[in-house]
């Protein structure tokens, strides 16, 4: 059972966009940051839920993959669900439609907790105000010796990270400047110390880089 | 005829180190941060003037060759030359010994312009103030249709590339977090549009990351 976060990021380590406008909800920056990992086939049939087989099968796609792979549970911010973006709509189910790509329990951090919801395909959404520490263990004993994801944002991913508890970070780094929003790397000198680094660079430009602890 | 930077930077975009002491005038991060190009058969025979053919001699030494090809001249920072460490000695000639790697003239830009000096291998240091534009017309026309490289430090190259002068950007990454220093990358949101980037791994672990004009 291992710990793990993927996120794309830019080359200056933004892992959100700040260009949200009422008719780009999120940005014309979030298509860039995220297009080659929205390119691929898996991300084409798991979130997009289309048939066709379309979509990149190379090493972006590879990536996306085993982001699926070994996960039993996920644990994601309020901001990631959504809950900043429609704090008053009480009917809100994420940005996912009817049949969420996780599969799996997700545990939402949020200090307004609501009530659980359950959908159709196995993703079940569940409020709770807890620390890093506690959700990680409330989603370990769910995820019955598979993996644990924290998927985002990136500010609950640096609560995980600066607290020592996560075991396999992968970014996948778009060659592009953003220059403002929320930085991955700030405060986290030395977080190479723990892990092994390793890089592979994708077809589309993008360079994974992974951290093995 | 191009101008051309090749920097070597933390994945968190830091192009210079903050830890030096007396004992360790460039610091332990220096050492991390450039350790790979440092390693290279090429850095040793040109830099080190080593002859035993010792270094590495994969993807970081082809970067670490394309480093000295074709340049007809060199601009640097009065940071990088080293005035701001030894701003009181009148013999001061840069960090390099009496065979600096560069063989071809340097101008060093400087508010306190100093006289010029010759050294025996082509190597010339002319100390001038200057802007960017200024500096890049004087090195050009001594290049003589070669490339000129602006070699740093990272606020020199920092101001080139915010006028556009830059054609080929070449950044090794490291991966290591060094969360201090000048970041290379601040202020430059949208660089990557008036370029083409690629990326390659090399065997140490290190991204070389290219911008093409």
């Amino acid at each position: 059972m291992a710990v793990r976060v993927d996120l794309n990021i830019s080359l200056d380590g933004y892992a959100t966009t700040t260009d949200q406008t009422p008719e780009h909800p999120f940005g014309q920056d979030w298509g860039r940051l995220v297009g080659a990992y929205a390119a691929t086939r898996t991300f084409r049939e798991r979130v997009l839920l289309e048939t066709g087989g379309e979509g990149t099968t190379g090493v972006d796609d590879k990536y996306a993959q085993a982001y699926f792979d070994e996960i039993g549970a996920e644990i994601m911010g309020a901001g990631m669900f959504g809950l900043h973006n429609f704090p008053d709509d009480p009917d809100w189910q994420g940005w996912w439609g009817e049949e969420p790509p996780f599969r799996v329990p997700v545990y939402v951090l949020t200090h307004t907790p609501r009530p659980l919801i359950e959908m159709a395909n196995g993703t079940r959404f569940e409020f709770l105000t807890a620390s890093p520490e506690e959700a990680l263990d409330l989603a370990t004993e769910t995820a019955a010796g598979k993996d644990v994801r924290v998927g985002g944002g990136p500010t609950v991913v640096k609560s995980f990270l600066e607290a020592g508890l996560v075991d396999q970070l992968h970014v996948g780094i778009t060659p592009i400047l953003l220059g403002r929003g929320i930085n991955l790397w700030e405060g986290l000198r030395g977080l190479e110390d723990a892990y092994d680094v390793s890089a592979e660079t994708a077809e589309s430009g993008v360079v994974h880089l992974t951290f093995r602890g």
